[in-house]
Formats: structure tokens, C-alpha cells, sequence
């Protein structure tokens, strides 16, 4: 391990503005550890930090390296640190919660009211290294690929969101096929739900993607959707369904081709408020669960059973991987929308 | 039991329109109890009914009796019925099930796909005497007053709501202190909420109605509402939200006072779509459950419980009784607001 | 439809006794439908009828025609029926519930105080035709294959158990590899659980059939399962452990290898009391739970889901197919335990 | 702070041998924090270690300084700790987790795999000082009483298995009366049980403290219990049992008297394997739950909100109070079963 490393630093509060220098490298506090990164990978939100947009502009303090969703080795070990070791293969949770409000005390860490984020709030995986409190370093299984293992942060989403919903033997309905979208797919799939369909937009890219990860049925949103769906429940409507669009209008069909007694499970981040028909809401007996992060830790547990099981196919979502000397070019990628995960591997 | 009954009976499909008047007493079908109401009492919906509303208009067919909140006394018993004899002290459950469809066939008949209504879709209890169908009737507690048997259907929304929110040990918060709001006030001390926050808009009367089952705190809300909340729960906000008031504001003030992972329990009946800050909602982590009538007949039972525990203070509640011959004026007292429950006492 | 069918007819009571012979088709009563039985199945249950134990002679009446494990074509329907007609593709819920005790009325029929079963306490679908209950009566899918369908009341069993667990990434130990054990193997990887881990006995055959539909590891029971377990496991042990093999040293077991606040699902039948080691259940934090029969009608619609997913190899379980006029040989075979499970296909 | 403090400290590896001595104030580690003990008070397992019974020998290494029951003041924090301040009124939790582990990172740390206890495992309450992590601590409500706040832990143990059973409305029977068995009286009562049995065996003087927290019945266990129960629930049995006794009987009892579909929650400590009638339990469908310890800290926080609500009624079993220097006085009272709760209050 030098002195210095290379990362991908945005220097200026402003678009793009991102340059890959040599910095020095960090050293762990002492409940920390320091990881060598072996992958990371590219979530929606650096993008947004990336075009440094109204929300980027509010929380982001530059300098700052991004990057929450990577695979690595841990190098060094702070000196509070047990359970961990040189050499372990990792990767962490983003969220780090402050674990003394009543969110952790009560098991919701996912919602704990002092959260600061790897790569958002402090310096994250777009680098050669990151320290990362030990706290949040998940160790890897052997087998996991790095290309999968750097992709959990996501996937811990998607697994939060279909386990919500319970889905085996279920007819639900997937709003959004950005990664995480498609990635619900898969695992409503890998979990035998009796239908999944999936409800795409624009993007004729994520809309085939969704077919090669398990839908059964792909749809396009369009004035015809309620029918559509209708038609191919039998005119039952779905058990459950899954937003991940941050579209107004996935939610209100959802609430109209989701029956009675079912739930409404939003990932999605929405642009402005959403206007809901409560009366049809509430006569049926609907729910609506508003999704955030992980489970801490009880989703990376299921996750990494998941991944172990053998029926989660989501090899056709690894879609780019670039040096990470190309990272505009990555993120250009991102933004065309014309992509599943884009990743940057640091070795080989 | 003589051929003819006394009932009141709505004529025309105009506002108050109602005439007390001697009609055919009704025959059970096989499947059907004749019963001999004791009390009946008035919901909301019924005035809806009286006034000849919009709602009304489009679901109501002329001639009807309405009511379908009593106590009674089974008169004659249908041939197939089982379980059943004459001089049982019965209730109903107002929601006619069908039986048949995929929500009945999963525990799920509060919601049935074609639910018919006592008093709604056929002739209800404002009369001396009903048929119901036997699966629908509840043989009450020889204990239990008939003043508060008659009132179990409402109660029942309100048990329904309560359960859902599990609030023995937590912080409540009722929106709408109507019959039913106050109901789950009652409710929620019953059941050792750590404190109850009961929250009015205009009405004074039913405000002191709120103390008096035992809200620990009952606000008026305004502009400072979610201030005074947060601080009467030491900045932590509530566990969970319970809204009976139909209103737009009571529902975005939920969401901003329930703290992260809470739960907003929605029984009220809304005049328009609502708009729903859905950040806040989805980054929080809350869940909205929409609340439609009682679990056909887990919330029944329950609810005996309940009302058997001794803990449950309704009394303060039951405000007004009027011989079925003043219907219209009890009717004008259930339009002022100024009451609680209003009651037709049939005998003595 | 002639007057006469072909029927298994158990004569007298004493072991076999039963003979192929022509009897009067039967008639539905009004809430019942007549049946035209195109496959049925044997049950483990049969052969103890068949063998005339203890528990038999207790509790059946001769002359009676076995067989609650069927798929079918509506011929008639009784007066009353609604919802089915004739030429349905059916099968049925073998437990007839009253409908009227408290377990009726609150969602746990399959529980019910007054249960009676179709082929246990009236006749059954060892014959051309039998009637049933509509209440009973599930309609199949058209794509169900007949010996898929037939089998579905044992795979409500195994269906209910491992729901019960929630299996989806989780590592499972499966006791008993009859063929609802071996059932719940393949739902388990139908599933995505992480790893299944099947545990026989004596019957390689039945190994066998545990590793054809799916599991990751099968061991049989000895003095060092316990070891093999945890070592399988990374020293943490199983999640959920799966009983169905009567066997006292199965849940004995079953304790020491499932984790703290893990769960024990019990479906087996067992012929004596329970040695349980108390101080070590309480002290995990275990729980078990006790599964009789399915979830009237829940876990039926989740089977149909599940039929549907694509996930489920059940096909090595169907072992076994035989002519009607064979049934003294299908039940040796069924004795033999070198089966999974053996049908009678009525027609071409 | 003096450098010396009082305690009683248990010296030999034999019975009794404890004596109240001074030694040196311990201090806290950096992440710890040492507590001014206001009051303690006498759990079960004091009186185990008292008595230097096998469990005791093979458990406890001495010197040790027993109690993990107590309210106090903070008087010193250690380094790491934030969030916690000198003056605050507070208590802990017993149980030391050790955070790393699979159950502390999935929400189970009450059955944590590497626990250390208070009073146990490392010096405890039953001195003028004790030291504890800072993550166990728990901050009182200035309003609740030391008497109240030092039976925190035990009252845990109690709210764990009532809320397990979740009893508002329902029958509820209470196996085993010592302080833990009439805490679940009192809190079954405030929650509005429909009907609280308690069960006893020899004991009257806590048959009667049973009556005085509420339970509307009280039975000694009988041959003819069973019957007496059923009587009592019109046929029914219970709805849910909670068992403390210890007592194989009572858990067959239970077996037979709570109704199919019903819970069975047992937190008693078992000297010997338990018989259990497995048939039985399967075939109504009944589920068991070993409690143990208290969730970590939701137990603790729904607690806090029980004992604000004013409708827990804990007085009547706050029957001893002894100055530390009547520490075997207090030991023997305890022993004698005559009591409720015997606490040392260090104060005034």
C-alpha cells in the first residue's frame, strides 16, 4: 500500500467537474478499516452528483470521492476492530447509522434520524482505497463474484422492496426497470411469484433486459396499462406491486390494478408530491410501504442466501465496465439510460 | 308477531323524504334470521342517505329502510340455518360477503368483490324488525347493554384500526373525532397507549367528548399542529397515525408527525384525491394501511373481548336516544355534530 | 353418467378387505357438486386405512370408498351451487369445515372443532365419480396436468409448512423424505432458499428422490447428523428446520441444529409423546409450530401460483401409475416406501 | 465519589458466603459508564447463585458482586460514550451482546451467541456503584418511580411474553405466579385481556398478589384444572397461554386448554426435559414460543410506554424492602416464596 492513490475526485460544485488525480491514501480511525477496492459500481444517485442537480447542490460538500456500492479486500484494521481481518473479502452497507436514536435501538437503523452515507457524506469507492466502519463491512462469500458482490448495495434495495411484498406463488407487477427495477424482477423470479410483470416506459433497452432477467410478461405504460394488466390477471389485478419509477402515474395504476387487500411497495424517488385516489385506496383495503435503504442487517443476510440459492439470474444487468480512467465516459452511459450496471474494476 | 311492523321507511329519491309508517313484516329465507331489533343507532352513512348526496343518488334504490347498526332478538330462523335459535340476542355485521370470490376465499371478505349492505342494498333496522343472513349475525354476550351492542359496527372500524396500529405501549395519534374516532380513543386507552393525542377541527363538543374517554392530550388543529405534537412527544413524533377524519391536511400532517418506520391507519372517507408528500413518506420509511370495514368476523371477536375486558369506557359516547317516531329530528342532531352516538330505543 | 360406477369399496373392518367392484353412482345434494374423477392419488393415510390400525378402527366406518387426492370434471351440479359449473376442471379440499365455530369465523378452518374429510369420514375419489361440498370445490388451472393436480392436498401440506418458514435465502433442514417431505424440498428451491438440506432415514430410494428435485445436501440420520449439519452450515446451523417424519429424534435434533430464534415447523404424525429438551428451546429463543392440513383457502391460491411460477420440479415425485382393478398392488408399493407417489389415472 | 464503596460480595464457592464489605469504586472503560445504584433489586437467579446451586457452580466464578435489577444515577462517563450524561436517571439491561454476531446483526441480540449478564458474568447492582456499557444503558422517564425502574429487567421478561401473545380482547391463561407470572397479570389487564386466568400451584400468599393485579380468576392447579378452565371459557379454552412456572404439568396443560390455533409462550426455567403430547399439539394447529431475555431494546421501549400509560397496576407486588446490610434477611425472605418483588434501596 503507497502513500498515494488514485481516485476519481469532483473538485467543483458544479457538473461534471470530476478529475482522476493521485491523493493521499486514508488511514482507518480506530473503528474503522481501510478496503483496497477491487470493483465499484455506478448508482443512479451519482449521476445526480455528477450533474450536480438542486439536491446535490443542498447535501454534497466537495472535494469529495464518490462511490457506496463496491468489493474489496480489507488492507488495514483500526484498533478498536474485532472480527475482521486483513485479507477478508468485503463490501459494506452505505448507510452508516448512529445507532443510539430510537430508529437503531428499535431495529430500524434504516431509517436512523443521524445517517451519513459512504460517497455521499464522506469520501467512498471510486478510489484505489476507502475506509469504511467496521460496523458496515459485510464479509463476502468465497464464491461471490466481484462483479455481483459490488452490486449489493442496489440489490439490497430490491431484495427489501419483493421480500415486503412476499412474493412467492404472487402476481406482481414491477413499475421502473432501472437496475433495481430489473433487478426485482429477478428476484421475484428466483422466488417463484406466479406472474411477474413488468412495466417499462421509454426504454426499449431495460424493457428487453427485463425479459432476459424472467418477466414474464413486459409492458409498456400507455393509456391501455390498466386494461393490459387487467386482462392478463384474469381481470383479478396483481397481488402486489413494486414502484421504482418515481413516477406520479405508476403509483395511481398501481392503486387500480392492485387487488383488494394487496400492497403498494415504493423505492421509487419522486420529483414532487404525488396525488392519490384514497377513496379507491382505502375501499380496498390497500397498503402502501414506503421503502428505504436496507434492513441493517437483516437484508445483506437474506441477500447473500439469495445469491446462494442458484436462481438469481442477474448476469444480463451487468451490462458495462470501464477503467476508471473513463469515468465520464461511464457516466455518459448512466445517463443514456441504455445500460443495466456500469462498473469500474480496478485490477486485471 | 303481527303481520305489519313500524318502519321508516325512505320514499323518494329526495333529501329527507323519510315517513314512519306500517309496512308487511319481512320473512326470513332459508338462509336467513328474522330479528326483532331492540336498538338500532345511526351512522354517518346514513345521513348521507337522508341528505340524498351524490353517493347516495347513484347507489341508493328507493323505497328503503336504513340502519345497520342494532340489537336484537332472533324472531324466526330460515330453514338450512344452523347455530341459531329463536330468543338469541344477536347483532350483524353489515357487510354482506359473497363468498365466492378470491378475496372471501382468503380471509379477506371485508373486501369482497360484491359486497352487498344492510340497510344500504337491502332493508336494514330502522324498523321493528330485519332479516339477515344467519352468517352474518353475531349472537352477543347476555352481558352486554344493548346500547352498546347496537353500536358494534362502528366499533368495530374503530377495533379494526386500533389492532392494526398495535398500540398498547405506543404513542397515538387520532385524526377526527367523530363516533368512530372517539371509539379508538376509548380504544387505545383500553389498551395501554403510552399516551393518546386526539386531534379536532372545529367541533368543541366532540373535543371534550375526546378527554372524556380518555385522550391524554386533545389539540385543535391549525397551523401549529405539528409543533405541538413533536413537542408533546419530545421532539420524537408518534408511533402511529389514525385518521377518521377525511381530510386532506390530517393525512400530510400524519406523515410529517409519525416518526420513521410508523404507521398511518386510514379509515376516513375522502371527498377528493389527496396529495401526498411521497418523499417524506417513501424516506422515512412509513407504511398506510387503508381500513375498510372489520375482518369478517376476527375483528367480532375480538371486539367482544374487548368490550368484555372491562377497560373499555363507551359510555360517555352514547349521547342521544330518540323513539323511532322522531326520526327526522334525531337525524338533525346527528347533522349538528353536536352528539355522539344517537340511538332509537324499540321497547320500553 | 351411468347409474353404476366403478368403485374401491373397503368392505369390512380388517386389513385389506377392500374390492373393485360396481356400485350406484352418487347425487349431490344442493351445496354439492358430482365429480368425474380422471385421476386420484394415495395418501399415506390410505395405507393406514388400508392396514386397518388402531387409529383406523377408530375412526372409520365401512363399506367406505377411500381417496382424498384427486383431479376432476364437474358432471353435476346441486341446486344451490353457485360459481361452478358443469365440465369445471376441479379438485378439492379433502377437510369439509362446519363453518360455524369460533376456528370457522376467524380465518382457521383448517382447525375446525367439527372437520369432517372426504375418503375418511364420507366417500372418496377411489372410484369413477364422488360428490363433494362446493364450499371445497377448487377450480384448476387448464394448463395443471391431471397427475400434478391430484396431488395438490399433500402439497397444500407441504406448501403450508414451508410458507410457514419463509424460506426465500434461507439455509433449511427437511425431516422426512415421504412425499410431502420431498415435496418441500423442491418448493424450498423453488424458492430460492440457500440451502436445503434433506435428511433421511433408512430409504436410499427416497435420498435419491431428495437429490432429483433439488437438494443442495442430502444426510441421513445417524449419531453424527448433528456434526454434519453444523459443519454444513459454517458452525451457525439451519434457519428453519422442516419436521414431516413422526420422529421424536428428528425434533430432538431439530433443536440443537436450528439457530437462536429460529423455527421448527411440525407437520409429522407422530405415534407416541414428545422428549423435548425444553431448557435449550426456551434459550434460544425458538419456535415451533404446529401444521395441520392447509389454510382454507390461502395457501390453495398460493399452491396455484406456485404450479404456475415454473420454479416447482415435482415431476421424479410421480413415481408410480396404476389401473384401478390394480389397487391392492399400488398399495404394496406404497408399503414398500420405494415410491414417491402412486396414482390411479381413470381414463385412456 | 469516594474511592471506597459498600457491596455485597458473594466470596466462596459455597452457599450463602456472602458479606457486605468495602472495596474499591470501580471505574468505567472508554465505553462504559459507572452508575450511583439508587435501588436494586432480587431476581430468581440471585437466589440461585445465593444458594450455589449446580447451575451456580458450573456458571459463576467468585468474587462476584451480584444484581442485574437496579435504577441509579450516572456518575462518571467513560471516554467513547455520547449520549449519555452525568445525572441521568437510568437502568440497564442485563444482557451484554456482543454485536457481531449472525443474531446481533438480525435483530436477535437477545439470544445473542457470546452474551455476558450483570451480576453474573461481571460485577453487578447490588453495591453502591456498578459499571455497565453505555450501549446497555437505558435512560428513565423522570416521572417513573426507583421502585418501578429497578424491576425494569424482569418486567422485560414479562412484556416480552405478553406482547408475544399479543392478548387485547383475548382469554388469556398465566402458568406460575412468582413476580415475573404477575407482571403478565397486571400487563395482560392493562392491555384489556378479555379474561386473565392465573394459574397457581401451593403458593396463596401469591395466589392473592395474583387477584390484587387483576386477574379475574385464579385457579390452583388441579387434576381437575383443565376442566375448570374450560368451564370458565365457555368451552372454548383459551386463546393464548403464557407460562413461568417451570412446571412440565403446566405446559401439558397447556397443550390441552388453549384452543386450536392458539400460542403457548414459555419463559419458565425446566430442570428436566419436558413430555409433551406432540399429536395433540400438531393436529390443533397450535404454535410455541420460548422466550427468553428481552428484545433488544424494542422491549425496553414499548416498556417505557406501558408504564406511562397509568394502566399498569405494579404496586401490590412490590412487597420487600431491606436495607444492603440485610442482604441474607432479604435472600431468605426470597426463598421463602412470601413475596413479590425484595428490593435494596441504597438511599434515604
Amino acid at each position: 500500500m503507497s502513500e498515494k492513490m488514485k481516485a476519481a475526485v469532483k473538485l467543483k460544485p458544479t457538473p461534471k467537474s470530476t478529475e482522476i488525480r493521485p491523493i493521499p491514501t486514508p488511514q482507518p480511525h480506530p473503528d474503522e478499516v481501510l478496503i483496497r477496492v477491487k470493483i465499484s459500481s455506478i448508482c443512479g444517485t451519482d449521476v445526480h452528483i455528477y450533474d450536480w442537480d438542486a439536491w446535490a447542490a443542498k447535501r454534497i460538500k466537495v472535494p469529495l470521492i464518490q462511490g457506496h456500492e463496491f468489493a474489496g479486500e480489507i488492507e488495514k484494521v483500526g484498533s478498536n476492530v474485532t472480527g475482521l481481518s486483513k485479507g477478508d473479502y468485503v463490501s459494506a452497507e452505505g448507510h452508516i447509522a448512529c445507532g443510539r436514536c430510537t430508529m437503531c435501538r428499535t431495529g430500524n437503523a434504516h431509517v436512523c434520524k443521524n445517517v451519513s452515507i459512504i460517497g455521499i457524506d464522506r469520501d467512498g469507492a471510486f478510489a484505489e482505497y476507502l475506509t469504511a466502519p467496521a460496523s458496515n463491512v459485510i464479509v463476502n462469500d468465497d464464491d461471490l463474484p466481484p462483479e455481483l458482490a459490488t452490486i449489493q448495495d442496489p440489490l439490497g434495495n430490491a431484495v427489501y422492496t419483493v421480500t415486503s411484498a412476499n412474493v412467492p406463488g404472487k402476481t406482481v407487477a414491477i413499475f421502473g426497470l432501472g437496475p433495481i427495477g430489473l433487478m426485482a424482477v429477478a428476484l421475484c423470479r428466483a422466488m417463484a411469484a406466479r406472474k411477474v410483470i413488468a412495466v417499462g416506459r421509454k426504454n426499449q433497452y431495460r424493457m428487453d433486459l427485463a425479459k432476459k432477467v424472467g418477466a414474464h410478461l413486459v409492458l409498456r405504460s400507455s393509456e391501455t396499462l390498466i386494461d393490459e394488466i387487467m386482462d392478463a390477471t384474469a381481470g383479478e389485478g396483481v397481488d402486489e406491486s413494486l414502484e421504482f419509477s418515481g413516477s406520479e402515474e405508476a403509483v395511481q395504476q398501481a392503486i387500480q390494478i392492485t387487488h383488494p387487500a394487496g400492497g403498494i411497495h415504493v423505492l421509487g424517488v419522486f420529483p414532487k408530491d404525488l396525488n392519490l385516489d384514497i377513496s379507491t385506496f382505502v375501499t380496498k383495503g390497500l397498503s402502501m410501504y414506503g421503502i428505504h435503504g436496507r434492513l441493517m442487517y437483516k437484508t445483506w443476510v437474506q441477500m447473500g442466501g439469495l445469491l446462494k440459492s442458484g436462481n438469481l439470474n442477474l448476469k444480463p444487468i451487468l451490462t458495462h465496465r470501464f477503467p476508471l480512467d473513463d469515468y465520464n465516459k461511464a457516466m455518459e452511459v448512466m445517463r443514456s439510460g441504455n445500460c443495466g450496471k456500469v462498473a469500474f474494476p480496478m485490477e486485471g
